[in-house]
């Protein structure tokens, strides 16, 4: 691994960082078969790290009335809106995986309308984009449309809370040019049986 | 196959086409082992179908200064900063295979400037990203730009020529709601040996 | 006539040109009295050349519920968005007098909505607009608000692929610096009695 | 005259007018041939009206390093950028006259890039436009531009106060739908032997 | 006081002023407390001085629908959509002042959306903003919108005329640089008793 | 206090919170005599909330080549880009205290071109305004101009951060309409001696 090339800044060692850190990427490793990119390069800023992972904790693995897919189609579109490559990467990853289709990440990546989603999810989205883009015009009108399709405030709030993260998230990717694990590209691309 | 998907207008039956066009259909299923959606989808009016194609082999079939991935990596790039499903996710495929690269396709539909690729390809994504959005600001310096990286006017023709092409592509694929086949997903993402 | 400014790129002489597209310009010649530049500049590549204007002619020669005239205001308003010259001087013309008309088309090139022009073409030019400048957003909504006005899908096909047509066409048009002919400028101007 | 169609609002009758104002209508008219419709729009507000034409004059009259072909290159390259039907077509038609030039007019509305004018011209119509559509941006280095190109600070005050007051004028023009005269379109177009 | 930093154009002198001018700027400097830098600097051109204040004043002391509040709730709104720090800054203080509200100018300034201001007042805001940033636009369904609050066609021009007339001011104003008074920051932050 | 209008979502009553998320608001309300309407809205979500502030205090309360004064000119800054009422009144106080300067924030909220600040300051918010409208484009030519004028790659780590983390932050804010408590407006207007 060249881990000069994952990061603009320095990639700490694992056996350099505090312990909480190195058994969080540890166990990561464990689960995943191989250590994210994003776990190795924002560890050069260990308050950062934690704060960072206990915010995306918060968002993506509480219990809510969105699907653990619904959430990382929500990243997906949005960091497709923010030119996020390793977002795209890593979270489309993701979401072929959660959603079990090797299809939607690319869809939602690009262009949420035509992807093969519900009509409920496409409202979803459309307000994800708009937290992302141009969040200064949400009004209550927005929120009206996602009550129509059944979102509770609750659910409201998750969308926009991812959305409003990985705003953040997509803009370190972009600042540190945060490169995505080779094996991201090729993940979930089979249908299980 | 169900038809009624792949555009919000009718797709003909290949039986029911013109002798010329249902030639070159069967010649690029036999090639591809399937039939692309937009050779169906643009049937629908065979007179715009010869024309699209006559104009897209004149420009990616010719000699040129270009090689055939970098002319790919120019439709990935210009149909991702227009949104378009079908050309990020069919034209990704065909550049992973010309490349023999199963990375740089997504990276250059989110962010060629994140993309593995030479300083001199960047140069010629930043002129086709220009032309795509923003044409009518092309100058002399725009010119110059690629010149420094060894580009000749006939290769920037090709360059400028792919961008328009694909401004065009793009948007009847939008227009009329083109799916990608599925097998453009997963094609070349398992690099030859 | 200084074929040097008409182009950034070498103009061909006439009697260096394949057989085919010399007669077509010549025919154009003859009926308009000039050779629009539109031919002299792309006969620079004769296939693309070919292919450009069998589009052309699949769209705008066409039997469509769109008269000739409605056509050539699709032109200019999507050519006015896109800042091209040579579209906007060389269509304004065409449109002037398919539409005995000479002022609507200043009007639809700055401003359609300002056009001396029915509701009907407004929401034509409306729709052509947006697959010109954001067509990954067109929409079913989009459709309906056409349908009202008593457009068929057809129809629709042809406002889209006409604005997606000129998205190349422009594009061209401002890579190459293409020369609107002096001859546009004052054409149809007169009312005919 | 159909005065209903040339403003959203009501036209005064010249003889209902405050008596400068009727003066000032009646020596356009005689010097015009006809009466410019920013003229009776405008009076439908007295002291607008004053104070509109004096800045105009102000700024339009003056003695200037800018020659009056210049200043309304800037009107309309800048009215362009706002889409504004009335003040393209109506200074189309002065510029022609003043430039004795029956192309530059369209082709500054359209794209000052591509228009038959010296490099210290464009220079001239970028700053321009960057004041009508961007001023907040404008620094020193704007400054520095046009100073490199012969311009004093005064004409630099010229050029952005012209391209500020249309700025007024544009806005005027779409809020109330103001109607260029027919006679306007026409004018010019022959260049005087 | 450093008359250099207000601007980047020379400032005159008091004494120096054609006396319609010093007049003026005494009797606001005795009203105000201290003479705010727009008099100042734009004294540099006696003409467009008395053609701006008269434009100002025709519209902003007017008999109107729209109070002197609301009238300066444009202002800063316009201005802050414009990033005009002069604009911006002292008309905040107006406003603060007329509206004798320390909160509301800071809230305008930044989204009128979020300000304690009526929704009627909002909609008003919704239109002048609009006219601001993108005039070519307005259409009936506007003025529909505005009546249904109860505006006039004249509050309309009202709302309209305000907002073009500051988007030649905010353009002045970023144009020279012209710095905002010291003592406007302050003013109106602490409410009457 | 009328909790029901600092927040679209439910306020939590300080005797409801966990015991370390109201222990921290005490702190903060001792120090700052109230009770800053971020605390109160966030700590709906005391997980969020947690991390929210984790994050928040790794970047601005850590040891950096950046005063704090400059780190609430980043705030500012990108809130003003954002159109987020909240932090730009909440960090505009901090930064006039910060700064102990009563103009400062107002400039740079509107345009931080200008603000009274130094050339190096113009420069760090010119990077982290691209870093919060347009992350994609940063790259190296960014870096090198802030290296020119003395910043080390972990400052531009912070500038970079804070503006990534303030696109978050934003966000929250025009999700749910918190609205900035009054005593910031007022807060540093006036120099101490």
């Amino acid at each position: 691994m060249n881990t000069a090339s994952i990061s603009r800044y320095p990639v700490p060692k694992l056996e350099d960082l505090p312990d909480d850190i190195r058994a969080r990427i540890l166990q990561v490793q464990e689960k995943a078969g191989f250590i994210p990119n994003v776990f190795l390069t924002l560890a050069h800023r260990p308050d950062e790290f934690r704060a960072f992972f206990a915010y995306h904790d918060a968002l993506m693995l509480r219990d809510s009335g969105l699907t653990k897919a619904e959430r990382e189609m929500i990243v997906v579109a949005t960091s497709g809106a923010n030119d996020c490559v390793y977002c795209v990467v890593a979270h489309g990853a993701i979401l072929r995986v959660y959603a079990k289709n090797p299809l939607v990440a690319d869809q939602v990546a690009v262009n949420y309308r035509k992807a093969d989603i519900t009509p409920r999810q496409k409202a979803m989205l459309a307000f994800a984009v708009k937290v992302a883009l141009d969040s200064a015009a949400i009004d209550e009108a927005d929120f009206q449309a996602l009550r129509a399709h059944g979102f509770g405030d609750e659910d409201i709030w998750d969308i926009g809370g991812i959305a409003a993260f990985f705003a953040l998230s997509n803009r370190m990717a972009n600042l540190i040019s945060m490169r995505p694990n080779d094996e991201f590209y090729g993940m979930g691309r089979t249908p299980k049986p």
